[in-house]
Protein backbone atom coordinates (compact mmCIF):
# COMPACT_ATOMS: atom_id res chain seq x y z
CA UNK A 1 0.00 0.00 0.00
CA UNK A 2 1.53 3.22 -1.06
CA UNK A 3 0.60 5.56 1.56
CA UNK A 4 0.20 9.17 0.42
CA UNK A 5 2.46 12.08 2.48
CA UNK A 6 -0.77 13.71 3.96
CA UNK A 7 -1.69 10.33 5.42
CA UNK A 8 2.04 10.43 6.92
CA UNK A 9 2.21 13.63 8.20
CA UNK A 10 -1.29 13.45 10.18
CA UNK A 11 -0.27 9.84 11.29
CA UNK A 12 3.09 11.60 13.11
CA UNK A 13 1.06 14.29 14.55
CA UNK A 14 -1.34 11.80 16.12
CA UNK A 15 1.03 11.21 19.40
CA UNK A 16 1.15 13.68 22.07
CA UNK A 17 5.15 13.04 22.61
CA UNK A 18 5.68 13.64 19.35
CA UNK A 19 3.99 16.94 19.38
CA UNK A 20 5.57 17.79 22.43
CA UNK A 21 9.36 17.27 20.75
CA UNK A 22 8.15 19.45 17.59
CA UNK A 23 7.42 21.72 20.32
CA UNK A 24 10.44 21.85 21.59
CA UNK A 25 12.45 21.93 18.63
CA UNK A 26 10.73 25.54 17.60
CA UNK A 27 13.40 26.99 20.56
CA UNK A 28 16.46 25.02 18.29
CA UNK A 29 18.14 22.39 17.18
CA UNK A 30 18.28 19.60 20.11
CA UNK A 31 19.70 16.14 20.58
CA UNK A 32 18.13 12.89 21.38
CA UNK A 33 18.98 13.20 24.96
CA UNK A 34 18.12 16.90 25.03
CA UNK A 35 14.61 16.08 23.59
CA UNK A 36 14.32 12.69 26.32
CA UNK A 37 14.88 14.76 29.47
CA UNK A 38 11.38 16.32 30.06
CA UNK A 39 9.26 13.31 28.65
CA UNK A 40 11.03 10.80 31.30
CA UNK A 41 11.23 8.36 28.85
CA UNK A 42 14.41 6.03 27.58
CA UNK A 43 15.89 7.42 24.66
CA UNK A 44 15.40 4.06 22.49
CA UNK A 45 11.49 5.50 23.08
CA UNK A 46 11.88 8.82 22.38
CA UNK A 47 14.33 7.74 19.24
CA UNK A 48 11.62 5.49 18.37
CA UNK A 49 9.60 8.86 17.46
CA UNK A 50 11.85 10.60 15.82
CA UNK A 51 12.16 8.31 13.29
CA UNK A 52 8.44 8.47 12.97
CA UNK A 53 8.91 12.40 12.32
CA UNK A 54 12.33 12.14 10.30
CA UNK A 55 10.36 9.92 8.05
CA UNK A 56 7.49 11.91 7.48
CA UNK A 57 9.71 14.76 6.82
CA UNK A 58 8.36 16.98 9.87
CA UNK A 59 12.49 16.92 11.24
CA UNK A 60 16.02 16.52 9.83
CA UNK A 61 18.91 15.30 11.83
CA UNK A 62 22.51 16.20 11.53
CA UNK A 63 25.27 14.20 10.27
CA UNK A 64 27.64 14.48 13.02
CA UNK A 65 27.72 10.89 13.92
CA UNK A 66 27.24 11.48 17.77
CA UNK A 67 25.42 13.94 18.41
CA UNK A 68 22.96 14.04 15.09
CA UNK A 69 20.99 17.07 16.29
CA UNK A 70 17.46 17.34 15.29
CA UNK A 71 15.80 20.91 14.06
CA UNK A 72 11.81 21.33 12.73
CA UNK A 73 11.00 21.22 9.34
CA UNK A 74 7.75 22.84 9.18
CA UNK A 75 7.10 22.07 5.42
CA UNK A 76 4.76 19.22 6.06
CA UNK A 77 3.26 21.19 8.66
CA UNK A 78 1.98 23.95 6.15
CA UNK A 79 0.92 21.25 3.99
CA UNK A 80 -1.59 19.76 6.17
CA UNK A 81 -2.59 23.04 6.94
CA UNK A 82 -3.19 23.93 3.33
CA UNK A 83 -5.64 20.91 3.66
CA UNK A 84 -7.53 22.15 6.66
CA UNK A 85 -7.56 25.22 5.29
CA UNK A 86 -9.87 24.26 2.62
CA UNK A 87 -12.61 23.49 5.66
CA UNK A 88 -12.51 26.83 7.31
CA UNK A 89 -15.62 27.84 5.33
CA UNK A 90 -17.74 25.08 7.36
CA UNK A 91 -16.29 26.02 10.67
CA UNK A 92 -16.79 29.35 10.35
CA UNK A 93 -20.31 28.88 9.60
CA UNK A 94 -21.22 26.32 12.38
CA UNK A 95 -19.70 29.06 14.79
CA UNK A 96 -21.45 31.64 13.01
CA UNK A 97 -24.55 29.54 13.34
CA UNK A 98 -24.06 29.10 17.50
CA UNK A 99 -23.27 32.86 17.46
CA UNK A 100 -26.76 33.38 15.53
CA UNK A 101 -28.65 31.04 17.92
CA UNK A 102 -26.64 32.52 21.07
CA UNK A 103 -27.78 35.92 20.45
CA UNK A 104 -31.49 34.88 19.16
CA UNK A 105 -31.56 33.18 22.95
CA UNK A 106 -30.29 36.26 24.90
CA UNK A 107 -32.95 38.41 22.93
CA UNK A 108 -35.62 36.32 23.90
CA UNK A 109 -34.18 36.12 27.60
CA UNK A 110 -34.60 40.01 27.53
CA UNK A 111 -37.67 39.82 26.16
CA UNK A 112 -38.72 37.63 28.97
CA UNK A 113 -37.15 39.71 31.80
CA UNK A 114 -38.90 42.94 30.17
CA UNK A 115 -42.49 40.66 30.00
CA UNK A 116 -41.95 40.30 33.54
CA UNK A 117 -40.76 43.91 34.81
CA UNK A 118 -43.55 45.25 32.69
CA UNK B 1 -3.74 5.00 27.92
CA UNK B 2 -6.07 8.42 27.57
CA UNK B 3 -6.04 9.51 23.85
CA UNK B 4 -6.05 13.43 23.57
CA UNK B 5 -8.95 14.41 21.09
CA UNK B 6 -6.33 16.28 18.70
CA UNK B 7 -4.30 13.01 18.78
CA UNK B 8 -7.78 11.13 17.69
CA UNK B 9 -8.12 13.93 15.36
CA UNK B 10 -5.08 13.79 13.59
CA UNK B 11 -5.48 9.74 13.43
CA UNK B 12 -8.91 10.02 11.87
CA UNK B 13 -7.24 12.27 8.93
CA UNK B 14 -4.01 10.32 8.41
CA UNK B 15 -5.81 8.34 5.87
CA UNK B 16 -7.08 9.27 2.29
CA UNK B 17 -10.38 7.55 2.59
CA UNK B 18 -11.44 9.09 5.39
CA UNK B 19 -10.72 12.49 3.95
CA UNK B 20 -12.39 11.95 0.90
CA UNK B 21 -15.61 10.72 2.70
CA UNK B 22 -15.01 14.56 4.75
CA UNK B 23 -14.74 15.98 1.18
CA UNK B 24 -17.94 14.53 -0.52
CA UNK B 25 -19.72 14.96 3.14
CA UNK B 26 -18.71 19.23 1.94
CA UNK B 27 -21.58 18.66 -0.60
CA UNK B 28 -23.88 18.10 2.03
CA UNK B 29 -25.02 14.70 4.19
CA UNK B 30 -24.91 11.56 2.63
CA UNK B 31 -25.92 8.02 3.85
CA UNK B 32 -23.39 5.28 3.75
CA UNK B 33 -24.79 3.58 0.51
CA UNK B 34 -24.18 6.80 -0.86
CA UNK B 35 -20.33 7.78 0.75
CA UNK B 36 -19.58 3.61 -0.66
CA UNK B 37 -20.23 4.49 -4.08
CA UNK B 38 -17.20 6.42 -5.50
CA UNK B 39 -14.70 4.26 -3.88
CA UNK B 40 -15.68 0.81 -5.19
CA UNK B 41 -15.50 -0.41 -1.05
CA UNK B 42 -17.87 -3.22 0.58
CA UNK B 43 -20.65 -1.58 3.01
CA UNK B 44 -18.63 -2.58 5.88
CA UNK B 45 -15.21 -0.88 5.01
CA UNK B 46 -17.07 2.02 4.60
CA UNK B 47 -18.72 1.71 8.15
CA UNK B 48 -15.66 1.36 9.72
CA UNK B 49 -14.10 4.42 8.17
CA UNK B 50 -17.23 6.44 9.16
CA UNK B 51 -16.94 5.00 12.99
CA UNK B 52 -13.22 6.10 13.29
CA UNK B 53 -14.55 9.65 11.89
CA UNK B 54 -18.14 9.51 14.27
CA UNK B 55 -15.17 8.39 17.18
CA UNK B 56 -13.05 11.60 16.26
CA UNK B 57 -16.16 13.69 15.97
CA UNK B 58 -15.32 14.87 12.71
CA UNK B 59 -19.18 13.53 11.31
CA UNK B 60 -22.13 13.20 13.17
CA UNK B 61 -25.30 10.45 12.12
CA UNK B 62 -29.15 11.16 11.86
CA UNK B 63 -31.06 9.34 14.15
CA UNK B 64 -33.17 7.34 11.82
CA UNK B 65 -32.47 3.79 12.28
CA UNK B 66 -32.24 2.56 8.33
CA UNK B 67 -30.84 5.57 6.98
CA UNK B 68 -28.86 7.22 9.28
CA UNK B 69 -27.11 9.95 6.98
CA UNK B 70 -23.40 11.53 7.91
CA UNK B 71 -22.77 14.87 8.08
CA UNK B 72 -19.74 16.82 8.27
CA UNK B 73 -19.13 18.60 12.00
CA UNK B 74 -15.88 20.37 11.17
CA UNK B 75 -15.11 21.50 14.86
CA UNK B 76 -11.92 19.31 15.52
CA UNK B 77 -10.57 20.27 12.45
CA UNK B 78 -11.00 24.06 13.45
CA UNK B 79 -8.80 23.11 16.86
CA UNK B 80 -6.38 20.77 14.97
CA UNK B 81 -6.23 24.41 12.64
CA UNK B 82 -5.26 26.08 15.21
CA UNK B 83 -2.84 23.79 16.74
CA UNK B 84 -0.74 24.27 13.22
CA UNK B 85 -1.26 27.67 13.24
CA UNK B 86 1.23 27.61 15.75
CA UNK B 87 3.57 26.67 13.73
CA UNK B 88 3.00 29.39 10.92
CA UNK B 89 6.14 31.54 11.63
CA UNK B 90 8.39 28.64 10.97
CA UNK B 91 7.16 27.45 7.56
CA UNK B 92 6.67 31.22 6.64
CA UNK B 93 10.25 31.61 7.09
CA UNK B 94 12.09 29.07 5.50
CA UNK B 95 9.88 29.92 2.31
CA UNK B 96 10.92 33.00 2.93
CA UNK B 97 14.84 32.04 3.40
CA UNK B 98 13.89 29.98 0.10
CA UNK B 99 12.82 32.66 -1.77
CA UNK B 100 15.83 34.55 -0.30
CA UNK B 101 18.27 32.06 -1.59
CA UNK B 102 16.45 31.91 -5.07
CA UNK B 103 16.92 35.62 -5.48
CA UNK B 104 20.09 35.45 -4.73
CA UNK B 105 21.10 32.61 -6.83
CA UNK B 106 19.05 34.65 -10.09
CA UNK B 107 21.20 38.00 -9.48
CA UNK B 108 24.18 35.65 -9.53
CA UNK B 109 22.91 34.15 -12.59
CA UNK B 110 22.20 37.62 -13.91
CA UNK B 111 25.55 39.13 -13.60
CA UNK B 112 27.42 36.09 -14.78
CA UNK B 113 24.94 36.72 -18.24
CA UNK B 114 25.97 40.54 -17.81
CA UNK B 115 29.42 39.32 -17.27
CA UNK B 116 29.47 37.39 -20.72
CA UNK B 117 27.98 39.68 -22.60
CA UNK B 118 30.55 42.43 -22.29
Amino acid sequence: MIVDQLSTTFAALADPTRRAILARLTSGEATVTELAEPFAMSLPAVSKHLKVLERAGLIARGREAQWRPCRLDPAPLRDANEWLETYRQFWEESFDRLAEHLRKLRGEQEEQTNDDEE
